[in-house]
């Protein structure tokens, strides 16, 4: 078997610190409220949604047209999994009425077979199932899955799973190799993870065996797209190169993460979970390949992926340009998926690094500090004069907007924040080992030889290194666990003590993870330090566009330079190598970041001549100070430019 | 009066020397027939052109369907007029018939009214001047025009003239303010500049009317596109913002350059043209208003202008992205064009120094060394791999084409490379000076005061900055003029000799050219020294993409790194600022470049991880030797990456 370990469950795990609690209160008071008014389009000047709308002209309420993407119940689904993860832990009764009611409206939009999806159920009857390529039907089915689970594990209401197994039922009617059986699989992927999760709640092995069918049918020859196609008369959406939909191959003969991101992570996250199920090394071992491609040769500094505007994908290794970076908020949060998936099979921090470099800069660079504003793509660049004309620039923002038409990544990171607790612990029944993967303060619950431990992390993370650990548990008792903490990669030099006493950590350290084993008993502290150095960040000089600069981070946090501390044309500031940063903190800046301040050089303006454009006398240079702040703040003040990569002078 | 010089004619300039005349040679015997057969469609496996089938058909001798861009009638103008510049000195029967019968078939292929133009005859009949932003009607008789003069000024033959004149009386009638006249422009300016080209070989008033009608009309409310779109039922082509047509305002109130580059300068020609014409110093000053903004705030190293693929346009000042560089060699040959016409109102360097930039680099790139490949996009910067997956990349070819469907650039730059006599020398007769403002050996004739006098200019530029002049007259005569001889902004110690003896320069250099002025006899002999040092040339630090960078220029060429002489990763190569590169040269090599060598580092492979994206350890360098070789060159070997913008290393 697959050695696995188990993520201590949202139930389990609060959050009480100052960065996220109030990020997950955000998403709970302010984030979910607004985002089901967006939903049902009572946001005035936000693009329209009609997503409850559909819903209700497909319960037979209303009479009206469809409106929106192929894949607008999405959005309702995500919303609904943030619900669920919201009420974690923290029952709302209003809240739950509102879900309670949704969740009656998806029961009367579900057909007599189990169908449930509005845009062909309005506006396309008769033709469910003929454009899987491109109309989003089993990728709807996932999200609404994901909702049932998330609904049902918060609140142990059974209603929603019940209508998702009907939907599955149908599925599995519907897809496979026997005859009169559809011999195909979405053009999103996202429906393996879902039915996984899905049979995980129910126990119906036949959801386990059709997410298996789904994974090992793409890519086969032959190809599905194209039969699919030819059967079409209805031609709607240009054609994308098989690639596109990770269908170029089959996938365990993948190397590289081709295509569209989202679409890749969701597709290799689901492969992972079949892989633990069916105990199948092989699968895992492709999946781990394209994790190290993903992560080691065309990833951002930020943890962003999908660096191409075009099709919203992977190009080749290296290829990262900062400006033209179109790293989607929903990419991050994908990759995100992938990493907690692969970290519970082997708890090797290189998962839970890039876990928390993806969480704390690509992905909360999605959401403005008010949760009112979002981003799709997130840049490491931004020259607003340049993305106003050039149209290869186009979909960079430059503030935040309410809603998107297309609104996938608005309610991903909505239920990304709410169920972060999920991320932060694991355990490992079969060892007692208790993984911590993240610094996030709150308390943790585990049964452990049929003792209630409880542990209680304090920290000031991201912004302190200096984190604390309590064991409690009922009087008198203990239990001999094996805690292991996470050792991050940036961090160099670690220190841990055991009830004030220092222990030494090479050898107690394993793949990144210093393992305390022992008898524990309440009032055990524990004390990490993880000095927080403001590191100079190069990259692997194969990354052509970063070659000659640096990137400042501190902890987890990766810092950029915006117009606004720093005036304009940041490109032409160069910093030293070897230039000292200081921290600082201000409590009302940017909702009481830590930011960098440091001295640089800016060309003097005596030296060159304004009216001219090249010179054969080098310009002199002048001294400035500069200021950065966390990348994932920027744009929550005045529009300008932003930059994460900073010249390099050695001078 | 505006003062004004005149070009010494083509008929008057003959080149020989070692880079141009084996150029123009080519030109002649290789590009001329090649895109004859181009035109011809009898090239195996280029594109087809169709361009003669389409007269063939206009002309009622073939029954067929047209084919092709709605400018193809251009590509045949183009090589026209080529043909009139190689026949101009040297004639040559062969090609005089071929092109006599070209003018035969024009002549057949004009309708009763003077009208000619093949799409409109025999795709769309009924329906021309109805679409004027599209449809390059008057820019097609523009070309057609341009052919016609340089054709009768080489020839004598005036038939062509005549042709184009019944045309344009045509137009005369059709456009206009009066009732019935269609009150409009073309949408890509080009037949301004060929009306008063046409006006100064027929005297004909009403044709340099015609033109200032068209430049004072455009931009004028009510935007003429508007009215005419309304009126239009059929709507082939997207809608463009009228900037595109540098029809948003009118000229007279542009003050930058916008919207699509070969339009802008097209448009500008002509209109410096119209105010030598009428004495008009407010329309010159807007032209000069426009040439800087090009100039100082829009033009790469290499002359390039229109760094946008989207609408081959313009965007804003400062942004000229070389891996993106759009600049088409169509846009480089209009900035010549606007150059020299300022230039013959100015005799100031700016307009030579630019005329010379774009020549040796940002035209001369667009040919291959054999004449029978074309650029017709001209980045800074190619990364193969990137170009082949990146939409944003997708006009950036590794490799110089045979012929393009939208085969505007191979035609133009044969007319151009044809026509260079004409750009080297002018001769204004008021204060009896003559200009030389390129360096390119030959011979030219000036009448005197009444003497004829050839001077002979001997060189091996662009590649030794060692330039004499003779001067020839009949035996025992003599004449006083000024020489005026450019000292490019390139040269920083230029010297100077007369008949052996050091002249002073400071006294009597002006603008940029030292003028010489004495009574001249047979045997006169001038020796100028323009030292060609290597110069490491630094961007105006508002040009974010360079900064940091520096880029070779000797004389006034601009040099590039190709992969295979450097290895790939061509950014990874650091250069010293201070820094020797020792000047070398190969008789086999690219023809026979000058090429560069010198010391920079690439990071050591022993430094990084190769599996590592990010690393908070510095790098170490290691010492390589890099050749750069002429960025016209580039190209002519193995495809691979190419690079003009080095980074600067100062340690």
């Amino acid at each position: 078997m697959i050695k696995h370990m188990n993520a201590v469950p949202i139930n389990n795990v609060t959050i009480e610190d100052s960065f996220w609690a109030k990020r997950q209160q955000l998403v709970r008071e302010t984030v979910i409220p607004y985002q089901w008014e967006a939903l049902n389009d009572t946001i005035p000047g936000a693009e329209p949604s009609h997503t409850i709308e559909n819903f209700r002209i497909a319960s037979g309420e209303l009479k009206a047209d469809y409106y929106g993407m192929v894949f607008q119940d999405s959005d309702l689904a995500k919303w609904l999994e943030a619900v669920g993860y919201a009420l974690s832990g923290k029952r709302d009764e209003k809240l739950e009425a509102i879900a309670d009611g949704v969740i009656d409206l998806l029961e009367r939009a579900q057909q007599s077979d189990g169908y449930l999806n509005t845009y062909f159920t309005v506006a396309k009857p008769g033709k469910k199932w003929t454009n899987l390529r491109d109309d989003h039907e089993l990728y709807c089915a996932g999200h609404l899955i994901e909702a049932a689970v998330a609904y049902y594990e918060a609140t142990g209401k059974r209603k929603m799973v019940d209508i998702m197994s009907r939907y599955a039922d149908h599925m599995v009617d519907v897809f496979g190799k026997e005859p009169g059986q559809i011999r195909g699989y979405d053009g999103h992927p996202e429906i393996e993870l879902a039915l996984v999760r899905l049979y995980r709640v129910t126990g119906n092995t036949l959801y386990l065996e059709l997410s298996r069918f789904f994974v090992e049918e793409r890519g086969q020859e032959p190809y599905f797209f194209d039969i699919e196609e030819s059967q079409r008369t209805e031609h709607r959406v240009a054609r994308r190169k098989a690639d596109y939909f990770q269908a170029h191959l089959p996938v365990r003969e993948q190397k590289t993460a081709e295509g569209h991101a989202v679409r890749a992570l969701y597709l290799f996250s689901g492969a992972v979970d079949l892989a633990v199920e069916y105990n199948d090394r092989e699968l895992l071992e492709v999946c781990k390949e394209l994790w190290r491609n993903v992560t080691r040769k065309r990833m951002y500094i930020t943890g962003g992926v999908g660096s191409n505007e075009n099709w919203e994908s992977f190009t080749i290794d290296y290829d990262l340009p900062n400006d033209r970076a179109y790293t989607e908020t929903c990419a991050s949060i994908s990759l995100m998926f992938l990493a907690s998936r692969l970290l519970q099979i082997e708890a090797d921090r290189e998962y839970a690094d890039v876990m928390e470099r993806v969480l704390y800069n690509g992905i909360l660079s999605g959401i403005s500090l008010d949760g009112k504003g979002y981003f799709y793509v997130n840049p490491l660049e931004v020259w607003p004069a340049a993305c106003d004309i050039r149209d290869d620039l186009r979909s960079v923002a430059r503030t935040r907007q309410a809603w998107f038409g297309c609104a996938c990544c608005p309610p991903n990171i909505a239920r990304l924040i709410a169920s972060l607790g999920q991320y932060i612990y694991s355990y490992n029944e079969n060892d007692r080992e208790w993984f911590v993967h993240l610094y996030i303060g709150g308390q943790a619950h585990q049964t452990i030889d049929g003792h209630q431990v409880q542990l209680t992390q304090q920290s000031n993370y991201p912004w302190d290194g200096n984190i604390s650990f309590t064991v409690a548990m009922e009087q008198e008792q203990s239990a001999e666990f094996t805690l292991a903490l996470r050792l991050p990669g940036w961090c160099k030099e670690a220190s841990l003590k055991v009830n004030g006493e220092a222990v030494e950590l090479t050898s107690i350290t394993s793949k990144g993870y210093a393992k305390l084993k022992r008898v524990w008993a309440s009032g055990d502290r524990i004390e990490l330090v993880l000095p927080m150095t403001v590191e100079k960040v190069r990259s692997n000089p194969k990354v052509r566009e970063n070659i000659g600069k640096l990137a400042l981070q501190r902890g987890p946090i990766v810092f950029c330079l915006e117009e606004t501390d720093n005036g304009d044309n940041l490109r032409d500031i160069r910093v030293s190598g070897s230039g000292e940063f200081v921290v600082h903190h201000e409590d009302g800046l940017l909702d009481g970041i830590v930011f960098l301040r440091g001295n640089a050089w800016r060309t003097d303006k005596a030296s060159y001549d304004e009216d001219s454009l090249y010179s054969t006398v080098p310009y002199s240079s002048t001294p400035v100070q500069v200021k950065a702040i966390p990348y994932y703040a920027w744009a929550n003040r005045e529009p300008g430019e932003m930059l994460v990569w900073l010249h390099e002078d050695r001078g």
